[in-house]
């Protein structure tokens, strides 16, 4: 079931599990994205939750398990965080060009938003239960339910007890100041700032404490960065993503646009992950001999939003690419071609972002 | 003064100011640098310390300042870590291939090296002086005078206080199990894992805790990555450096080496800085078209390491040039051209390091 209050302008991958994703023109917009342009990556039907059925069960290598109803999350001191959300799958079109990947889904470059979520740190609720000694990884279950070849099982993934104890990890109830919709979790779900989108956890029920991460197909056998040579079903070499590296994304114009000669302004959205920073980014016309430095208009204060950026380049008639790069706090840039970062899953896409227009 | 007892094969890039970095051959070929091959980067003289009457000063934005004798910092618990320290400008001399930089040290890829250090840990002697609210970044000062344009100075830089407070951040006072040797900061130095070496400041005489960071001219000023339209004066646009970024160094076979046909062993250390991991290390024959994974052979479950890394490659009769990228935990790699990563201080080159070899 659909329950994604969504555009028109949408650019829709699945009806159900709903897998949708904004145009790019729309998402650059605003600093905080609207819900209904939010992207949606589901791998089941969304579950319609009765909030005074609903309990969160806490449980594992806990000192005391806990079963929670809604007020008894709401129960905790609220806390708010400003985070950008990008699926691993992002940008996943541009690497498909370089080799195919039957199957996967073709995620342009709008599978990312930055949202004000609120709700109670993943921290409190921990520690109210007690961590046990050996607890290493915190598991999240969610209520949609998967149909896998041997039967059906729920949505699930794992972060690190570490990342899980940062005050900005949330058990969110609203996003942008509203409730959250059921389409984007209702009643509850995990949000993992700095993260790939996987790890936070819509519908979440149930966590559980760890020594090893959880072993949900989500987090065991998808999500994983292989080496370039591994097949899809190899998982001895690669590794389960969680932080996602620095990216950035050109938003307008957008590819295929006629503009006229003179002062273009180019927009888009930049982001460092992990809690690291945007130190600056760069606009070239030139194929990346040379290089304007962008004005990072907002986010720049924000340690888990995005940044958002503007440039003004003058171009002469004909066509030309725009190119975007950006360097983050930890002095990471971006590699300058998707074939650089192509991998069996077709994931973290994170090359220069390239769009073509004519002007004239 | 060149207090460094240094092996004959040492590359010596200044006598006093001593800098200095081993081969590549030698450099890889243990886990542990040994002291007399493990880099120099000096900006002044290195002083001769009389351990007796030697003091570490602890003021600032604490709630007591504190004057340590070396036996009162002894006398917390000492603690271990294997950590590499990178210079900065290591392999600045490929950046300085593409443009020249007028008075940089051309470092090449030794500038670099993995010990196991011990000490007090740094938190602990903060936490002994109490950390005032306001505190933000941690400021050190070495005994080693600079000779400035307007009188000498002491050579200093700083950390975040979040940074300072983690376990791996030692004064330390022994490195590879011996006491530390005069030139490499005796009888007490700061070790800042996976950050430039230029925070891990040697002959550490003086901390003090802030608001800002540091305002010496090598936290302020230099070791600054700037944009690449950017002169080096031009501060506005840049930031300090701290974390390093993913990089991956081939240290055997050495570059215009002659190679018998048939299998080539490929040997090189990888570091992710920043406390992420090493995943994953490549090699590739052919301009990086096709990859090899090397073997992760030591280093991969310490945090702080280096990873050294091999891996066998088959080679025709003729030219070849070898690179190498890695993968760290955050899903980042390496760009491909040192021009991508010009910057006109010549900082942070994490290009693919390229050896060009004769086989036949």
């Amino acid at each position: 079931m659909n329950l994604i209050d969504k555009h028109p302008s949408t650019i829709v991958h699945g009806e159900d599990p709903f897998n949708a994703e904004p145009t790019l023109g729309r998402l650059g917009r605003s600093f905080l994205t609207p819900g209904e342009f939010f992207y949606a990556r589901n791998h089941a039907s969304a579950p319609e939750v009765d909030p005074e059925r609903y309990r969160l069960v806490v449980s594992g290598l806990v000192g005391e398990s806990l079963e929670l109803s809604l007020d008894d999350v709401r129960g905790f001191a609220k806390s708010e965080v400003t985070a950008v959300l990008q699926c691993a799958g992002n940008r996943r079109d541009e690497l498909i060009e370089v080799a195919s990947m039957p199957g996967e889904t073709p995620w342009k470059a709008g599978a990312i938003g930055n949202a004000r979520w609120a709700g109670t740190p993943l921290r409190e609720v921990l520690l109210a239960a007690g961590i046990g000694d050996e607890a290493r990884h915190v598991a999240f279950v969610g209520l949609d339910e998967v149909e896998g070849e041997s039967g059906g099982f729920n949505y699930g993934g794992s972060i690190p007890t570490e990342k899980a104890l940062g005050p900005e990890v949330l058990l969110a109830y609203e996003m942008n100041g509203e409730p959250l919709a059921p389409g984007h979790g209702f009643p509850l779900r995990v949000v993992v700032p700095g993260y790939i989108g996987a790890r936070s956890v819509k519908w979440v029920s149930r966590i559980e404490l760890r020594r090893t991460p959880s072993d949900n197909h989500y987090q065991a056998n998808e999500y994983r960065l292989l080496p370039p040579g591994a097949g899809t079903n190899d998982l001895s070499g690669g590794f389960a993503l969680g932080e996602t590296p620095v990216n950035a994304v050109i938003c307008e114009p957008e590819s295929g646009e006629t503009l006229p000669m003179g002062s273009v302004t180019v927009r888009g959205y930049a982001t460092a992950g992990g809690g690291r920073r945007i130190e600056w980014v760069d606009v070239s016309a030139d194929g990346g001999k040379s290089w304007v430095q962008a004005e990072l208009v907002e986010g720049r204060d924000e340690p888990w939003a995005w940044s958002l950026w503007e440039a003004s380049l003058d171009l002469e008639q004909g066509k030309h690419e725009i190119v975007v790069r950006a360097f983050d706090s930890s002095a990471v840039t971006q590699p300058s071609t998707a074939a650089e970062v192509w991998n069996p899953g077709g994931y973290a896409n994170n090359s220069w972002h390239r769009v073509g227009v004519n002007v004239g």
